[in-house]
């Protein structure tokens, strides 16, 4: 395990996808912090994840537990999987200790009950509004918005690609690292504002899911056909 | 060549992307009218998608050329496939000779000169404007948003599926064969509203396309995996 490989906070961590993600990344050597609102969850998040990887026969994996404040101050990257109605509080609390960092967003603005509805924002989509939270001293990234946190949590291949939308592009190609490591092609989508077409996607993916029982992901064709 | 296979009109059909559904249209068998702002772009756009069929060794394909009120009102089904700057008019020109009847909408709202940034309209998408404009009367069906109109002139097969929004599944099963016919897998993607996400997913493609010089497209992974 390389002490090279950056520390990454996973703020509401211990819900499914911020489950699959962590798993993903501690299994891959980085070292992972699980946020949460309270630290007993984040302890018990961080202990499931140390089970899991010890029966997929990783040990040592260096996984921590911690408030989402303390977890975004001690990270070097965070990535965010709250529900979409905690976006805005979780960022106004943690957003001193984003500054310099990057924000991977996993946010997706699910309006329930209706959630196999698009419902964007007006403000565009969840990216924007953490673009716009967060200001210029925080590189807001999207990504992981259709990916099954089911699929995540499982320790095998993932037939499903990762769209990741930001305004830098320095910023967008580390996450596409972090989506590699986490066993996905990961492509540039462009600026934030593109953040709006994988929130909207997953509305249109838990459709496909109810209609064909399935749990559908996406894939980008056509990489070979050079233009 | 089938009689029972409905009469399809494209309107705005002497574009890039009008043509290649024409094509694969009238290849399948289906009776084609190709509709324009003007019966002389239509008249040449037909005798070009004979000739192109002609060459594919295709003989006697039905296609036949109109103005596009002309081609509403003599078709079973239209699919409409004009600039987002032209749609509202069109629509209105046409809103009475489609009642009854099944409108695809294939209007992606970009904004140029940014076409590679989602800039989804107010009403939501493309999709729903059309959807208002036109009323209960038109059952609207968006589709073939993120398909590259190079792919679809071509004659060969096609490795992007098809999402197909509205708010009828009937009139959404009905598109899915003309998606199929044209030989592309569709799903039901849900209500029109949704269709924000395929017109926003355009933005995203073409942005892929200009970083990754290619054609992409999408594809549904997951379908296996049961829920």
């Amino acid at each position: 395990m390389s002490d090279s490989l950056a520390v990454i906070a996973i703020l509401g961590g211990t819900g499914d996808l911020g489950t699959g993600l962590a798993r993903r990344w501690a299994q891959a050597g980085y070292q992972v912090i699980i946020g949460s609102r309270t630290e007993d969850k984040a302890v018990a998040a961080a202990a499931d994840l140390k089970a899991v990887m010890q029966a997929r026969g990783i040990d040592g994996v260096n996984v921590r537990a911690m408030e989402n404040l303390a977890a975004a101050e001690a990270a070097d990257i965070c990535a965010m999987t709250v529900p979409f109605a905690h976006q805005t509080g979780t960022l106004e609390l943690v957003k001193e200790a984003l500054k310099g960092k990057i924000l991977i967003d996993v946010t997706v603005p699910l309006v329930p009950p209706k959630v196999a509805r698009v419902q964007l924002p007006e403000q565009g989509s969840a990216g924007q509004i953490a673009q716009q939270i967060l200001g210029e001293d925080v590189q807001v990234v999207s990504a992981f918005q259709n990916v099954a946190a089911h699929h995540l949590q499982e320790g095998q291949g993932l037939s499903c690609d990762v769209i990741v939308c930001g305004d830098k592009k320095d910023a967008r190609a580390k996450v596409i690292e972090l989506v590699e490591a986490a066993g996905m092609r990961g492509f540039h989508g462009g600026s934030i504002a593109n953040s709006a077409a994988t929130e909207a996607l997953t509305s249109v993916l838990i459709f496909i899911n109810k209609q064909y029982g399935c749990h559908a992901g996406i894939s980008i064709t056509g990489l070979d056909d050079k233009a």
